[in-house]
């Protein structure tokens, strides 16, 4: 028989790790499930700056192991193993995992989102050697190197930035004439004079042996190919929501995010969502955090419901 | 002329400090106006064990002042004065207050809720005198005397948990028979050998000479009349929004909370809530964060349009 939980939290980032902390505070038998690092993608961010209650700032892998220690110290339990599946049946919700299935009364999903993939051959094959989706993991390794950035919204310009710290040249490229960031951030990079605009062009491959050390180029306008050296090359095109095993489940956008309301509920009675994974979140750790305690709020109150 | 703003934030609490911080991060011109201390209701708990990052808990007073210098940090300016009026109007919202008027293209208000009084006589008089609204505050002050808690709710449970700690007896008043609590803090709260209830009874008068020293009880089911003796009484009947300012101006619930959509929305253009002001709001410092995140990174996509 299945091992049965009062709650099941899928995924231990900062949504994940306050919903677990709230949840076993309030004496619930409560399972925190993550398949890869605990803290979720705030383990990528070098520096945080803006949760608050550090006004120094704190490093994302820090922050992420402080939130685990909080909640663990009330009881929370923790399973690293890959979450394969949710089937909502009222209060014997079934969880399939890689290493065990799970019951339970309820179940807060805040598995996030994850770096959205170019997919042109060279990506995979040079990933860690060149190839990164982190300038603030991996951008002091480019020192008075020539960097690219694909991309064209505000992530790919604060990458832009953050590189021009670094590197000796950044190449922003992007395959329309007109960026989707945000006015600040245009403007700041504009005024950069180390990042460089490389407009109607996408990446068509990645190439270099052993490292990278060339990006081949198509025109958007007129098909031309063109070829750029560069040590580096970081790709910012979005993120995608880790839902592939909610198809059906609960509520998606056409983006595959998770629709809730202001309280989190999904609108399937027991299952709650929470942070990155949701439709229209900010995407910041404190807002991610904010949505788990919240939806660990409802759980409380929904198991208290007779 | 009134001065002018890109973004004026209402409230110096969790919200509006992580509004505050988030503004001021992204370079606009922010002012945050506080009426009392900074820190809002989180200055009255005496420990905060579920912030999370602070795996040992904080004192909410030091919460506050982190979240305060972090802001500060990055030039949120900060002035101490009330709220009076918000006139909205486009991108040239009006905002009084009992110091100046200012201008503001967008407003986020996150001026919370407050502490519901009693109304009887001897509350206001007796206040800090053995009339307190804040167990966690006030408690250790009444070390082996008796005390009363007023209401049956989450919270007066919860206060009256955290008093058995320190008072010889805990006597909750409550107007019915029967708790709104949650069934796991009834649990609780029965099985604490301190905490006795005194059922169908409402608080007429706090009496003492200088300090608290009894209660004028009536029974709701026969009108009799009856004294408790004690030595403090906590008022725990729930809490207001600090929202009189706003009849008229934004949508309110039928309780005063500011109606939101997922994003802190108001629904007028440029205006948004965030925290303990607004309607479903879990009341927790986090959420309240997560919220002023959300409101500021909306604020700063409205700044951004033509």
């Amino acid at each position: 028989m299945s091992k049965s939980y009062q709650i099941i939290v899928i995924g231990g980032g900062p949504a994940g790790l306050t919903a677990g902390l709230y949840c076993a505070r309030s004496e619930l038998d409560a399972l925190l499930i993550e398949r890869g690092v605990i803290g979720g993608q705030i383990t990528y961010a070098d520096w945080v700056e803006n949760f608050p209650g550090f006004p120094q700032g704190i490093s994302g892998i820090e922050l992420g192991q402080l939130m685990h220690r909080q909640a663990t110290n009330y009881g929370l339990q923790t399973l690293l193993a890959e979450v394969t599946g949710l089937v909502p049946h009222q209060r014997h919700n079934l969880v399939t995992t890689s290493e065990d299935d799970f019951i339970a009364e309820s179940v807060i999903i805040a598995s996030g989102s994850r770096f959205r993939k170019l997919g042109v051959p060279g990506e995979a094959e040079l990933l860690g050697k060149g190839v990164s989706y982190c300038a603030t993991c991996d951008g002091p390794l480019f020192k008075d190197k020539v960097v690219a950035v694909i991309g064209g919204g505000d992530a790919a310009l604060t990458e832009a930035l953050y590189l021009s710290k670094f590197a000796s040249s950044v190449k922003v490229i992007h395959r329309r004439s007109q960026l989707r960031a945000g006015d600040i951030l245009q403007r700041r990079a504009k005024m950069e004079p180390k990042v460089e605009f490389i407009w109607d062009a996408i990446v068509t491959q990645i190439e270099g042996d052993g490292a990278v050390n060339q990006l081949r180029l198509k025109s958007t306008k007129d098909d031309t190919i063109s070829v750029l050296p560069v040590a580096g090359v970081f790709i910012a095109i979005g993120l995608e929501p880790n839902t592939s095993y909610l198809q059906g489940v609960v509520p998606l956008d056409k983006e595959g995010y998770i629709i809730t309301n202001e309280v989190m509920e999904t609108g399937i009675s027991g299952i709650f969502a929470a942070g990155g994974v949701r439709h229209n979140s900010a995407r910041q750790a404190i807002t991610a955090s904010g949505d788990g305690a919240t939806a660990a709020v409802l759980v409380e109150r929904f198991l208290s419901l007779p």
